[in-house]
């Protein structure tokens, strides 16, 4: 059976396996919705109202949810209780280690940031292990803080920039990291600080696409539920500017990419897919630290931008500041490096609308505040370039992302994703 | 509920839901194996021997399957005839129009092609509905082939080379066509011709596309039956060669485009996806038909690749055949010219590669014929600039597509893969 079937065999389904299945698909109803009786679960749901309440006691006892009030459906009938996420227990532990921070945070079962703590360094001066282990120092503090909050983080996320799979970092050039073997070593590093979090699963992905994840999960120009499928060839835009396909670009030190499409990761054959910062632009062009010539993120990744401005390529935030502010006063070397910037950034993208037919392209990262100079000069080139027509200038396609997710949160939420699809097997104490 | 819910509720089962998804089931596992027993059926469905027996009975009956011979199992028990897909009845009619050429073809229900009609002509001096009607007359004289063969196509599927989206193609850029109704255009002509098919649904697709999906159901280069999901980050390799993630390039007049990941075609959300032809090369290059410059097909699309080996442009498949000719004899212009738009391929492939990681790029059309002359410069140039590391000098990753597949072939087979994922819906007599 090839995997293009429409009718692919189901997995066969006994009484414990559709429990598991129907405790899921009611925690999802709940957080979706952010608050339901048990009568509004049951209309959606499709199961007995009868069925629904044993999975509710269930997730109850589990402490996945909790009991709110009492409410009035607004017809004849004893009133409901409403049903929310719990904002204790279960919670996902996110850890984003990127070349000049280091973000981590801890997000409930609703999603809700509760903790974060961010640390300002320079993470190309250490070793990889130093790296990792500081990281985890400030990860045993949130776990500190969460502990204090009734919250009990079931897996962490590492996000890395760069290159990641099975477990490892195959390569991040602009940490100077080549295959390190990142969920090993925090593991251990974060165990030998807290005993107690020995047994705490670690997994690892790339910051880009942990922070496209963010955006489709928590983004406000980006929804999740009017999804079309991607490869049926319909546009995911529902006119209200959720999309759930889309190009996502970082600007950091490096430039960071992620494909999203009908909701979907585009993870490619090997999980290397987004690498859109070392697409090349000019063939002869300078040399990049991921050893080829003339990268997109050599005309338009941090240190390039603050070049062609005249500013110290390795003032950081700090010169990014700098550089909004010339902008703004109309200082003519800034103004010229962000529309050359904003160029060559509309000339990849528009070979990567083309092969990619996404509805919009988000830019996050330090791009977000350059918006306003970098976004006329690609829109330009997307309008010129894109061979379907469906780009116009202004068309509200190019955007920059929302403020409300970054990798850390995508990967902390990544762990709550995969307790709502499967609560019973995060659950501390199975009345099952 | 998001799309990327990992537990998506199902559909609601009924019986009679049941047994056409069991149809189908046991017809594919038949399609799959090539032959095979009413016991192997089963023990492969995971169905009943009487269950299976029952469901090949209505398959026999509506003129899927045939049985042939005896064979014994080679253990002890009564011997079973062999079920083979059949010959006769159900089809499926692709229909190519491209440039400067028409091909029909039907396909029975074993994906064999039965029979194939081919026209050379220049669909750029005609109108849009002269070429339709063209091309449906020549589907008629197929129609009428068939049916001596006792074929009976049940829809057709138009290739074209251009963006095709709600039965029309938007934009075909080396015809000349824009916003061309061509799925009721070829009905009505062909409705006109054979007023007995008068019924038969009508279908368009691009052209890449459809000889990308021909390149993974028949290329022996590509399986279909290896394939890990799109998604999961797993290489889809499987050390045979069968690769189920591909970017498939076909050098035309034009340069089509198609992007397969886990057996599945990324459509994105128009339907415009694989445009990579018209990704740029160059900012400020030759003027493209498509109106944008410096765009890939400007360099090495057949014109392109003539004309910069000092033949006439619109030579056609002539002048591709003396470009082999005078590459094969060491013809300095003609080397020069391959080993130029070989690395410009080289470098978009590239940059395709960093966005979406596939396993293969396959080079159809004339790129076949002229490979050991393009793909050394492209070999190079993806080994420099694929940030991965996965792309080392004459692994194999970059090859020529395979001659069994083209997308007529590719069309009339998408009818065929319709039939067998459902053929109770094009079953002459219903016996269920």
């Amino acid at each position: 059976m090839n995997s293009s079937d429409p009718f692919a065999t189901s997995p066969k389904a006994d009484k414990a396996t559709l429990r598991r299945h129907n405790l899921s698909l009611v925690l999802r109803t709940v957080h979706d919705a952010g608050e339901a009786t048990r009568a509004a679960v049951a209309g959606r749901v499709g199961l007995t109202r009868a069925a629904v309440s044993s999975l509710v006691d269930q997730l109850l006892g589990d402490g996945y949810l909790t009991e709110w009030g009492k409410t009035f459906s607004g017809q004849a009938g004893r009133p409901g209780t409403v049903l929310k996420m719990a904002r204790t227990g279960p919670a996902g532990l996110g850890v984003e280690i990127n070349i000049d921070y280091i973000t981590v945070c801890v997000v409930d079962l609703a999603g809700t940031d509760r903790v974060r703590l961010v640390e300002r360094l320079d993470n190309r001066a250490a070793a990889p292990t130093a790296v990792l282990t500081q990281a985890a120092r400030i990860a045993a503090r949130a776990l500190e803080s969460a502990a204090e909050q009734e919250l009990r983080p079931v897996a962490a996320e590492l996000a890395l920039p760069g290159l990641v799979s099975g477990g490892a970092v195959r390569q991040a050039p602009n940490l100077g990291w080549n295959r390190v073997a990142v969920e090993g070593v925090f593991a251990q590093a974060l165990s030998a600080l807290r005993p107690a979090h020995r047994a705490l699963p670690v997994s690892a992905d790339n910051e880009a696409n942990l922070a496209a994840m963010a955006e489709l999960w928590f983004g406000d120009v980006v929804g999740d539920g009017a999804g079309k499928g991607a490869g049926k060839g319909a546009s995911a835009h529902d006119g209200t500017g959720r999309v759930t396909s889309f190009i996502y670009l970082t600007g950091e030190i490096g430039i960071g990419g992620a494909l999203v499409l009908g909701g979907r990761l585009l993870r490619g054959a090997h999980g290397f897919a987004g690498e859109i910062g070392h697409v090349v632009v000019e063939a002869d062009g300078p040399e990049c630290r991921c050893g080829a010539r003339g990268c997109l993120e050599q005309y338009a990744g941090q240190a390039a931008l603050l070049r062609a401005a005249g500013l110290d390529e390795s003032s950081g935030a700090a010169g990014v500041a700098e550089l909004e502010s010339r902008a703004r006063d109309g200082n003519k070397q800034a103004l010229a490096a962000l529309e050359d910037a904003g160029r060559r950034l509309g000339r990849v993208l528009s070979g990567a609308v083309n092969l990619i037919d996404p509805d919009a392209v988000l830019l996050g990262g330090v791009f977000r505040g350059l918006m306003p100079w970098l976004a006329p000069a690609a829109d330009a080139e997307l309008t010129a370039r894109v061979v379907s027509g469906l780009w116009t200038p202004g068309n509200g396609r190019l955007r920059a992302s929302s403020s409300s997710g970054d990798a850390a949160r995508g990967a902390a939420a990544r762990v709550i994703r995969e307790v709502l699809a499967d609560p019973a097997a995060y659950a501390e104490r199975g009345t099952n």
